[in-house]
């Protein structure tokens, strides 16, 4: 049960790659209040273990933060496009990967106090990577690690992207089962 | 070292919560670009553990996803407050907590690809609730579950609230200790 009421909602920025919509409520307490939702499309997380058994990681430069982050390959999903196929697009043109297998493993919200994204996260394996196609912002490089090493990065805040730290612990369970 | 030259900035809206700044970049093959980042304050997330040993998490409705999240206390740094003083109000404001111990637990950045917001962990020990006082925005309600619940529902996605999850994964070796 919903417990505002939107009493009025428009568009008040946008861009390319999301934008803010502002609502007006009616609270519980009968008193009126603004909420902003930054909307966006759905995102992908990739987790992706290659033949060999190790976990591509990427060292990635971030804008908004001014600082170089371990992550996994990730990306928002295109109008038309499915979930998987985005989670293909975001391992080819990030890491130059090809899956034999793409498993879907769960999702979360982002950061629901502020936006809607849902981030979807995917296990890829059997992976081999080529050359990456990546976009011009696009400014990293991969690293491979055992999957022991990548869930004790994770689990000891050694990566400092959220959403990769956290789809990593999620596949927590299948990536040491695959590892045995 | 910084891959992106920043040519120009400014602000293209902006809420009492955060605000949107637009940079025009000149890209590391030469061409330009836009960025917009979500400038954001640093956010807190409390792990509460009550004297008894439970840990508290709250069922919160989330307005911008219309959903109820499994979530931790949580919320943003005010100007002039120190990350433990807003981790101890927001404790005392979500659930009416106060905790003999609040121990820094470490960092991560929450939506790196739009949002210059840092999360920080802390664990809150030796809690004790009383009544809350909340927001008229904040509708939730409070469930205390054994340490092994709480980490077995963060690891099975079972928290759909994704800084929640993570933070709770990120005290998993603490908890556990303190769990003996």
């Amino acid at each position: 049960m919903k417990p505002y009421k939107t009493t009025a909602s428009r568009i008040v920025w946008s861009s390319p790659w999301y934008r803010i919509r502002q609502d007006e409520l009616l609270l519980p307490d009968g008193s009126s209040g603004v909420y902003n939702v930054v909307e966006k499309p759905p995102a992908v997380w990739i987790v992706p273990l290659t033949l060999a058994g190790k976990v591509v990681l990427i060292r990635n430069y971030r804008y908004t933060v001014d600082d170089w982050c371990l992550e996994i390959p990730a990306g928002s999903q295109q109008p038309q496009q499915r979930l998987a196929e985005t989670a293909a697009q975001e391992l080819r043109e990030e890491i130059g990967g090809v899956a034999r297998n793409l498993a879907y493993v769960g999702q979360f919200y982002t950061a629901n106090g502020i936006c809607n994204e849902i981030s979807h996260v995917f296990l890829a394996t059997g992976v081999t990577l080529g050359p990456p196609s990546r976009e011009p912002t696009e400014v990293m490089e991969t690293r491979q690690v055992s999957v022991s090493e990548a869930l004790h990065l994770a689990a000891t805040n050694q990566i400092s992207d959220g959403p990769s730290a956290l789809a990593l612990l999620l596949c927590a369970e299948r990536l040491r089962a695959l590892d045995g």
